[in-house]
């Protein structure tokens, strides 16, 4: 299937707008608005970046009404599709009386991937703690994006499953938001057979690897050492390594931990499954930390975000970097392009 | 203080002849020996070397009684001390008849090293298994050298701890050969306060680094995130870390692990206390997997090692690298030079 002339664009949503999206929203417009293959639009509130890109001396920002217009604006100017602020947006001070502005950007920005207005969602960064003092009842992002599209079907094995990947290392998690020892604790089989699943679907339908390999982390030191140093090796991840198999899906045994993520170690695989947050996150965030990406896998839309906080601490300071954020648009159109073509 | 005008030598151990030790050892001293700095000599049965260097097309090695006369021949000869093997080698092929060779290589470089006649102790791989079936009783090469050294005062805190160490990154672990439950588990301001104690007098004897700065890794994700992810961090680390910070020691509180590793943040310390064995070892393995070097700290003796095992699978094979070898002999003299002039 060729590529269609004019792609459908991307769209950004507006993130906790007291942190540092609007801003590297507008340095990343600034860095793409010649790459016609990056067209997004921006919902946000149009005064609020009309200010930013007059303080950086950029042109006005453009108000669309549809999705289709952006990538005809956006060479000259950010497209913005607006929202209302019922208040003033104050730089580094977040208040959970933006928390309906910011998840009413992100359930439209859903509205338009599920409609095919959009190519896939880029979501920037949120704060959690905000949220929930406004009601807000998911872990995270991830979850409600989950909900919101938990009546489509996605094209590979439904996640939502989270996703590292920087042009160096992918990165899955089995366990994400829990103490080590609760993570320890909470593997099974069942959890990493589930896991691998949406993983390979992910790397076939969204990253065009046909026949992908997948390196299966160790939850101990040495791999356990047959046992010595814990068992859940022998107990739980060669065991489900096993079953996957035997579906035809191709993930190593429990790798010891410390030797699979130098470079010749990773020539041997397009993915990792990791048991624990910090032992993907670990090298995935050291070997290139401001170029990393989060992607959602498992859903019907296309997900990613930058990796990084709303850094309410560095907001308004013109100092936060758009190096993750231009990643994940530049890997949302990439995931969106290989959806079309390997369906 | 200036140099003397001939160092005194290095001494490197067999290790297990049937691994890849012999070999590497030879490149080393192909790769070395024209840096008089790093002469070395060799514990080793002669006739093992000699045929190694003759298919190599490398000169004879040379058989010296005393260590004094490493340095003379070094550019010329591999300089070795002869050990007596009571059978022939065989390359990939392990025997505990070998045990007391070994051991015993061991015991005799640290002799030289205690009688001021070898300036450091660099140590070939061995392998566990194989000595634990002929009676060897500690946990691993670290504790045998404590134990042979107990009757010596170190210059700064008695260890022996575990330091992993490259060009770019340092890490010294609290809890090593443990499952990550254990490890987790085993945690307390005790250990923590004892190793980074040993850790800040390596720093600043061992390393030449006046004013040790430590960052000291979480043992949660986030870093517990004030406890909604385990509360090691409020009742363990944090509260060691203060007691540390009281003495004079300049260490952090508990940092995110994911975050602390990439360049940019390295810049901030000299060295990292992990809490468990992967958290430490990913990082400064994805970084520079052939040079990382593990270096003994809190010993009378000065120790280093390559940072890899006996690789029984690819010795005798010529393809084994030494560049692990290398970096040890080389952090070997350093560390060796830093304690005659500050220590």
């Amino acid at each position: 299937m060729g590529k269609p002339l004019v792609l459908t664009p991307l769209v950004l949503t507006l993130g906790d707008p007291s942190g540092i999206g609007p801003e590297i929203t507008v340095k990343a417009w600034e860095s793409l608005r010649r790459s016609p293959d990056h067209a997004f639009a921006f919902l946000a509130p149009y005064d609020l970046i009309a200010n930013l890109l007059a303080k950086a001396g950029l042109p006005e920002p453009r108000l669309i009404s549809s999705l289709g217009e952006a990538s005809g604006v956006f060479s000259d100017s950010l497209p913005i599709l607006p929202m209302k602020a019922d208040r003033p947006v104050i730089e580094g001070k977040p208040t959970p009386a933006n928390a309906s502005l910011i998840m009413g950007s992100i359930s439209r920005a859903v509205d338009y991937c599920l409609a095919g207005e959009a190519a896939a969602i880029v979501t920037n960064p949120i704060s959690k703690d905000v949220l929930y003092q406004s009601g807000f009842k998911h872990p995270g992002h991830t979850e409600y994006l989950g909900e919101l599209t938990k009546d489509h079907t996605p094209p590979y094995s439904r996640g939502p499953l989270m996703m590292l990947a920087n042009d160096q290392l992918r990165v899955a998690l089995v366990t994400v938001h829990q103490s080590i020892q609760s993570a320890a604790q909470s593997i099974t089989q069942d959890k990493i057979i589930k896991h691998a699943r949406i993983l390979n679907g992910a790397l076939q339908h969204d990253l065009g690897v046909q026949k992908p390999r997948i390196a299966m982390a160790a939850l101990n030191p040495h791999a356990g050492e047959n046992g010595a140093m814990g068992d859940a090796e022998i107990k739980i991840i060669n065991p489900a390594a096993e079953k996957l198999r035997l579906e035809g899906i191709n993930i190593t045994n429990a790798m010891p931990p410390d030797t699979m993520f130098h470079s010749e170690a990773r020539a041997h695989y397009d993915a990792a499954l990791c048991m624990y947050h910090d032992q993907g996150l670990i090298p995935v965030k050291t070997i290139d930390f401001h170029g990393t990406v989060n992607v959602t896998m498992g859903l019907p839309i296309v997900r990613t975000s930058p990796d990084h906080g709303t850094a309410f601490d560095i907001a308004g300071k013109d100092i936060a970097r758009a190096d993750s954020l231009i990643a994940a648009i530049k890997l949302a159109r990439t995931i969106a392009d290989n959806r079309i073509q390997h369906g």
